[in-house]
């Protein structure tokens, strides 16, 4: 495989724009990271997206975007794997460029999720979840996510508010981060007295939706080799991994098998162990997901991970700082854009341009993508040289 | 790149299957193409599939089938272009196999059109078009196609009639393709008093839609170097062009760019002509789109591509023999399962499997998915050894 680099890095704010259309806020990110990488064209365009063709009645993105941002006559295709669209359309332009096929390739992550007369939001989102099986009895997919806490809470004998410190960091480092949706510090006495959505997932475990796009331009890295002034950041592991799309199908539903195989996989072929990576942005989409992918990715042991958090493991200076730019919980989880936004992120770590929630030195960075509550995940590692 | 060849082709009959779900007719051609491959396992999945959000309530089509198929772990994911689902589900299978990240790779084309609460298929086809510039105007994605065809014969000076020959060519083909949806045998005045469905597009100019999948295993061609008793089949061009979504955007809308820009392509990587070409296997969603791919892939003159089926060199013993096995018009277009069909049925001609449309001595073959009105654009060509 030619090894390939991250030449330049674009996000909007994520929010509810209700003044900017699903084009618009893909353009805003796609033009940002072109002018970071300073390229003028590319030669393929990867969208990821889960919802539009649902909430906004379009589909074949991939061209409605070549098409808006001006890459006429070039290649263009979406990707979809739920709320792992974004990192799954960053994988797919990987292997093109690593084939030799493209010698460059922006990957676009969008989705607009308010303002729009098509499905409501929530019978969207239960399209990741098994049409047949899950979501035919009635339960929404905050719903299964719960069933999965309250389990998880049993079998190894956490309370609800031992997640709390997973929704407090993501909150704090979401202060610093002028593309995040929440700009509100939390204590543990308000994530305990939030609204319950599904017991025990209240407001302050879950994620917020919203309206947002993230980009980034990838090259063949031997052709970023001399660049000056910021460090390269090349992918040094890219590995995607499933599990059966229903939870009940599953072996054991408290461990992300999916997570496990693809961190392994993505370990393997950075040459790294877990050790080794300074930050790594995970899908807290619920307060239970951030939990169950410290413990797959190793960084905890079984039913350990909610530990980390109340050990102060997990902030910038901690252990194993995750969601230094707020997380799913505070910047944002526009589903499909999520993966690029996690990319954008780590990229702005290994660049060391985080601020006040810079990770001192951080090198070697990982972030990981979820879709459904397990079913498909990727694990990507980036490098500065 | 590293060549990558076609080892196993399956399909199921498309029809009106309410007896099978979306998961037993995609399981069906997986199955049957990993069967014929003799493999058991493959590293990776790659599903073409356009409405199954609108329709089947599903998303993350990847995992779906990788979970019911039994590729547990492995990597899965959807890939969609509109009707050009198919083509860029492979095209990404073939760079991942091409870049050397993994060994084997199944592709599955699926759809199912009929015998669901959803979206009524008409509304849901219309998201290839334009949402906030053609369908929000209330035009379908037969009506856009309708204005083209209109203009067509205004500029050229064709009859409808005229186009006639594609259809009656490929419901002749149909009668000898035992997975085709339509055995009708179909004559000029049959063409010409078929039901109008958007002026001048009547039903015999229209494919029908229809539940379909098909599957292709592919693999590194060094791997099959050996492989006796049937030819070597190897993807020597593949190639994805965009152009403006909006039919209205296009600078020219009877000439379809992303045609021309992907065969341009796709012969430069084979090292062929449009002369080396032994069968095309067109995307005939309208008569008119075939006259049109003809004339972009340099077949026939700008306006000559009626031209072609009229002089009789559309048929088996053809000048460039087109839809051997029934195309769109009659073998069916389950619009996402549709650019899988179309590989597999260019297998079977290199193959020499095809009967009576049996192609003397086809050794060199094309196809071309077409993705909205000719706004994205795949053409494969596949060679036997």
């Amino acid at each position: 495989m030619r090894p390939v680099a991250i030449l330049g890095i674009g996000q909007t704010k994520i929010d509810e724009h209700w003044d900017k259309s699903l084009r618009e806020i893909g353009g805003e990110a796609a033009f940002a990271a072109m002018q970071d990488a300073g390229a003028e064209k590319v030669d393929a365009l990867f969208v990821g997206n889960m919802l539009s063709p649902l909430i906004d009645g379009q589909n074949q993105l991939g061209t409605y975007y070549a098409d808006w941002i001006g890459l006429w006559k070039q290649e263009a295709v979406k990707v979809e794997a739920a709320c792992a669209s974004g990192a799954a359309a960053l994988r797919a332009g990987l292997m093109a460029v690593s084939s030799g096929d493209i010698e460059s390739a922006l990957i676009l992550g969008a989705e607009k999720m308010t303002d729009k007369a098509g499905h409501d939001v929530t019978s969207a989102l239960a399209t990741a979840a098994d049409a047949d099986y899950e979501v035919e009895q009635g339960i929404s997919f905050v719903g299964i996510n719960a069933l999965v806490m309250r389990r998880y809470m049993h079998e190894f004998g956490w309370k609800h508010s031992d997640f709390a410190p997973f929704s407090i960091n993501a909150h704090a480092n979401a202060m610093h981060n002028p593309f995040a949706r929440l700009h509100q510090k939390i204590n543990a006495d308000q994530f305990e007295r939030s609204s319950m959505i599904a017991t025990p997932i209240n407001l302050m475990d879950a994620s917020p939706i919203g309206d947002g796009a993230a980009a980034v331009v990838i090259v063949p890295a031997e052709k970023v080799a001399s660049l000056k002034g910021k460090p390269r950041i090349t992918v040094a592991g890219s590995a995607s991994a499933t599990d059966a799309i229903a939870v009940h199908s599953r072996k054991d539903p408290l461990f992300l098998s999916a997570a496990y195989q693809s961190s392994k996989r993505a370990y393997k072929m950075a040459n790294v162990t877990q050790d080794d990576i300074d930050v790594f942005e995970l899908h807290d989409a619920f307060s239970i997901m951030a939990a169950l992918s410290l413990e797959a990715c190793g960084f905890a042991e079984r039913g350990q991970g909610v530990r980390l958090g109340l050990d102060d493991g997990i902030s910038p200076n901690g252990r194993v700082p995750v969601c230094t730019r707020g997380g799913l919980k505070a910047r944002g989880h526009p589903v499909g854009a999520t993966g690029i936004y996690q990319i954008v992120e780590v990229v702005q770590q290994l660049r060391g341009a985080c601020g006040e929630t810079q990770v001192d030195g951080a090198k070697i960075g990982m972030a990981q993508n979820i879709g459904g509550s397990g079913a498909t995940i990727l694990t990507h590692i980036l490098q500065a040289d």
